[in-house]
């Protein structure tokens, strides 16, 4: 179809992978304390009111653009849901696995960094990781001790991260992803659906 | 027994404290990178010899003294391991739990941020922790895969650490510490002698 633009992404789509980047960039460097809205545009070559528009402020796209979620945080308890309930933990831990690949240990080692130096970061995280992600996913599930599970499970994402990126324990930082899908998956599902004692 | 000062600790284990502490509190306030084994010594008011011949140097001294382990890491995996194989990530979990419960979230992130912060204490966790506690204790087993069982076990402690005491994710971080270890243990029992697939 000639004259179309196939393959390309809409605008709005370019608009929030730009402000993502320049994010990205800036977060590194500043961690997440020093990065202001107005850096970041500047960055990005647009008006700070773009990241308010698309993101709804640095929280939000500190988590989108470190954090890096494949989803918004809102969304993807959602869409690890969809499909069996005991391949639950697999499907998050394998999700999560490639954008974390994708993104390298440069960005893992940045969200550990803003922790240390801001507690705003570690507040970030608890309002979007924890409060949009890991509950929402444990109380769907309709288990017990739902804001317990979803800590459980905080935590050893948490240290996979950690300890794949930002430590790079060997052999795990190496090891496929698959394979670790395979070792991790297991002890996740448990935190979520399995006995706790 | 008149004379006898029962209870006292011997001077050797004072010695030992005195550095501890001191060392803790110069690593908490300037990091791994900035802290010395000549401030740690001054702060002791001990000579800075002192500390190499009780722990060997800087690097063990910051693994007993923020990491908190309860034993000098060559010793804790043979302390765990004594008792059944199958209640090892029961003892192991109850164990260093109870250290870091008494140590405070200060303490651990000061951990944190002495990752963030400096190479050399990444390279001293490696050393110390993994090479020391967690893969003597996976090697000791005979089992297959020793050094990645290890590195799982490792992401998970760490990623507690970071979830109650860094992160402050509740209810994990106020949860009485049995009910921690019943929920944790079997995830770090499966890591070390489970099917990982």
């Amino acid at each position: 179809m000639p004259g179309r633009r196939r393959g390309r992404r809409p605008a709005s789509e370019d608009t929030r992978t730009v402000l993502i980047e320049a994010a990205r960039a800036v977060f590194t460097e500043q961690g997440y304390a020093g990065a202001t809205v107005r850096q970041i545009a500047a960055r990005a070559d647009m008006d700070p009111s773009m990241i308010n528009h698309w993101f709804g402020g640095k929280d939000a796209l500190f988590t989108e653009a470190v954090l890096q979620l494949p989803f918004r945080p809102v969304d993807i308890a959602a869409n690890v849901l969809d499909g069996p309930v005991d391949e639950l933990g697999e499907r998050f831990v394998r999700t999560v696995l490639r954008v974390w690949d994708s993104a390298g240990g440069g960005q893992m080692t940045a969200v550990l960094r803003s922790f240390a130096t801001s507690n705003e970061a570690v507040q970030a995280f608890r309002e979007q990781m924890l409060d949009k992600v890991f509950l929402p996913l444990a109380e769907r599930l309709q288990v017990e001790d739902a804001a317990f599970r979803a800590t459980l499970c905080a935590s050893q994402m948490a240290g996979l991260a950690l300890a794949r990126y930002a430590l790079v324990l060997e052999p795990l930082a190496s090891a496929d992803p698959e394979t670790v899908v395979t070792a991790v998956a297991p002890n996740l599902q448990r935190y979520l659906t399995g006995d706790l004692g």
